[in-house]
């Protein structure tokens, strides 16, 4: 067992993880990451990136079936379900390792195994690292970096099973196609995975205790998404509850009660997406000044945590849980250890995007919370139907809606629903961070023929009216 | 024989015309747009909007030529050319009609005829409006927008004819495939249908007298380009001289002369794409105190010229020759002639986009030229093949390069190249106009996983460092 002295130690090799220690390390400092599984974290390896690479194939599926339109046709068209899979592994394993090159390139020591915090001794704050339970190696440094994320919530009935229900691991690597599939929960992943599904050729019913889907986003673009999935031929309950959940050999029977009324919903497979809950166990905060609340640490605007040196980043700092927000708060967190001075991240400047068809994104507030904040406002919306590439590309399914300030022309928030929007948000996103009001993104010029165009016009909607609509 | 009495007379309906249109209209004024062809001009005709239609297709073709990358499969795949073409031009004739609701929308007159300059009465600019010749009508306003736009530019012994050889609106609308097609020139025109052509199945030649291809980007991404032009089998000739042009039955040879060594190259159309010349011909310039200027109408910043009360707008008003300039100058000059007080354009804030497979857009200045204007440079490059949605979508093909001012940290430029990039490169021009340094891009926080973080390690890949490279 050795002992080891660095600069910085980051328990948890996700897109914080191994961010924070990418930054330290270009920075000049000695840096150890330690992970107990894959580099990347669920992120590269479960989340974000393998379902992009699902998402693509149902995004082919669809546009397989739809070769008329655009004056193409084939015979025969089919997928092999295992190689769609083994696509999306690959491109994950293919990531994993570009991480452990990054790191190696940045001198960075990865090390295998289960971190811990174990103390201070000399001023050094001390992790303990095991391995199945083996303590394996002790190192210290005077910082240390708490990544360790975040796991799938698990509602009671609705365990992991590896067959019938499954969360979003089971998800990502099926060997079959099910014929019919429950969503359990609305958000981000649990409608990404509906739209997988549903565009490779499942029937797919989404249950949803809010009353409405993608409960954080705008009402009016909630309320676009599901009448496009529900054109899609998903069945989707809101407001609904669960109630006896029954399990045949190759079924289960829900009882989803909506309004007093209560149906049983029979399917094949169940994907449980009912949020996350924070890897707070076992690393070593008892007796600590850390505070942790609802399974997640405290944490300050600099993500500093109740101990002094010891900083918590990503899932585990708590919402949003979105790789970005974890791997801009990894450079921050790197840049204050380094000595350099940071600002903290506003966290209406953090973009959310959901990859399903059509794809949903936004920055800042929803119109609900931007008047109840108490701002007097000026609202703009474009639809799809009015931009020309939309309509050149046969995507003219989509919208966009801005929020200012009527006062100061802050540009509040901005929502998109539609193809490629996932793409386009950063616009905004540089806008609202440069802080840059009604009057530049007027004067701003975009090419044209793009559907970017609708940001434009989304503007000009809130003000003196759209050119075209 | 009418005469009738406008705030405004706009000549030519294309895109800076007709939105001059509506934004007078939408300021209250009484408008009277005079188009002699079709509502929407060449770019939403004959330009823009139908090559995208087009090469979406060619996307579609080529996406079902790689089916097996993805775990998809299909026989016997085919296209309909004339179907293809058909849809093409079904997209330009809808949003053509559009144009003419949206002008009735804000109680524009549309005069279909030939608008000419046609003196002053009292004060007021007299325009005359001709049908085959004959005067149908004369209008009188203070104001008067000339939009009268352009049209290709015809090599001595290259005269379109219709079958052989094609300007822009024969290679719109083709009845069949061509075998071989040789593009003459490789400014955006030029390489769209070159790569349309290239992903339908013809084999595509492509002669540019510069030393390189899209002339007017940065150095690395024309040669990027190139690159990638030549993997799918394009041949680009650079540096090349046309010779003889000997014309067949359905064939035609040319000489074709690089570095003194003189090869024939013998296809079965030719695309002539050398750029534009103004329509500056009968609209009543002469005897005016407007300058013309090889073929285009001097103005100042604000578009006006030489006349009181007569502005030039759009291709006609000069370089560059892009729609959203046009229609941006149209609103300015709606604007002024409303009494508002307007911005002159930046040129270096007009991005640029060709939408070949992989696409390119830019803003601000090249390398090159920000050398040559003095600037003590930091560039920054990054691949997209350290982007986990690159890869996860199976297009790592790409890169961006941004360009900032060592001194101020002004960004200079941005330039692309890559999957959806026209989509993205709004973000740089947003960040252009509102005048923001690199340190608002490097705080502002991309979405996870999209290509657009590209955009942010490109920017971050000029100070410190890239993170994922």
């Amino acid at each position: 067992m050795s002992t080891t002295q660095f600069d910085v130690i980051v328990i948890g090799g996700g897109p914080g993880g191994y961010v924070a220690a990418i930054r330290a390390g270009q920075l000049g400092l000695k840096v150890a990451v330690v992970e107990a599984a894959q580099l990347g974290g669920i992120c590269l390896n479960w989340g974000c990136i393998p379902t992009k690479a699902l998402l693509r194939a149902s995004e082919i599926n669809h546009m397989l079936h739809n070769l008329g339109e655009f004056g193409f046709a084939a015979d025969n068209v089919r997928f092999d379900f295992a190689k769609v899979v083994k696509r999306s592994r690959n491109v994950s394993a293919q990531l994993s390792a570009g991480v452990a090159h990054l790191l190696k390139k940045h001198k960075v020591t990865v090390i295998n195994g289960f971190g811990r915090l174990a103390g201070t001794a000399g001023g050094q704050r001390k992790v303990s690292v095991s391995v199945d339970g083996r303590e394996t190696a002790t190192l210290t440094a005077p910082s240390v970096v708490v990544a360790t994320g975040a796991r799938a919530r698990v509602l009671p009935g609705l365990e992991p099973d590896g067959k019938l229900v499954w969360s979003y691991r089971e998800a990502m690597v099926p060997t079959e196609l099910p014929r019919s599939l429950l969503v359990i929960g609305s958000g981000a992943i649990g409608v990404e995975f509906a739209s997988f599904y549903r565009n490779m050729g499942a029937e797919v019913t989404i249950v949803e205790v809010a009353d409405r889907i993608l409960p954080v986003e705008d009402a009016e673009i909630s309320a676009f998404a599901r009448k496009a999935l529900e054109k899609q031929g998903m069945k989707i309950l809101t407001g609904a509850k669960l109630g006896a959940i029954r399990k045949g050999d190759n079924a289960v029977t829900i009882d989803v009660t909506v309004g007093g009324k209560t149906q049983q919903v029979t399917v094949e497979r169940v994907i449980s997406a009912v949020g996350i809950v924070g890897n707070v166990e076992n690393i070593g905060l008892e007796g600590t000044a850390i505070e942790v609340d609802r399974t997640h640490i405290k944490v300050d605007p600099y993500c500093r945590t109740g101990e002094k040196g010891v900083y918590a980043i990503g899932d585990i700092a708590g919402a949003p849980w979105l790789a970005h927000k974890a791997s801009h708060e990894g450079v921050m967190v790197a840049e204050q250890i380094a000595g350099r001075s940071v600002h903290p991240i506003n966290p209406l400047n953090i973009p959310g995007c959901t990859y399903c068809r059509p794809q949903v994104a936004s920055v800042g507030m929803t119109e609900e919370k931007a008047k109840a904040a108490g701002h007097k406002l000026r609202v703009g919306r474009f639809p799809f139907i009015g931009n020309g590439k939309a309509i050149a590309m046969g995507e003219p399914e989509g919208m966009v809606k801005t929020i200012f300030d009527d006062a100061t022309g802050e540009l509040l928030g901005a929502h998109m629903i539609g193809p490629e929007v996932t793409e386009m948000i950063q616009g905004y996103v540089i806008a609202r961070t440069g802080e840059l009001t009604d009057a530049e993104l007027k004067e701003t010029i975009f090419p044209h023929p793009t559907i970017s165009e609708t940001m434009h016009e989304a503007v000009l909607a809130a003000y003196d009216g759209a050119l075209h609509i």
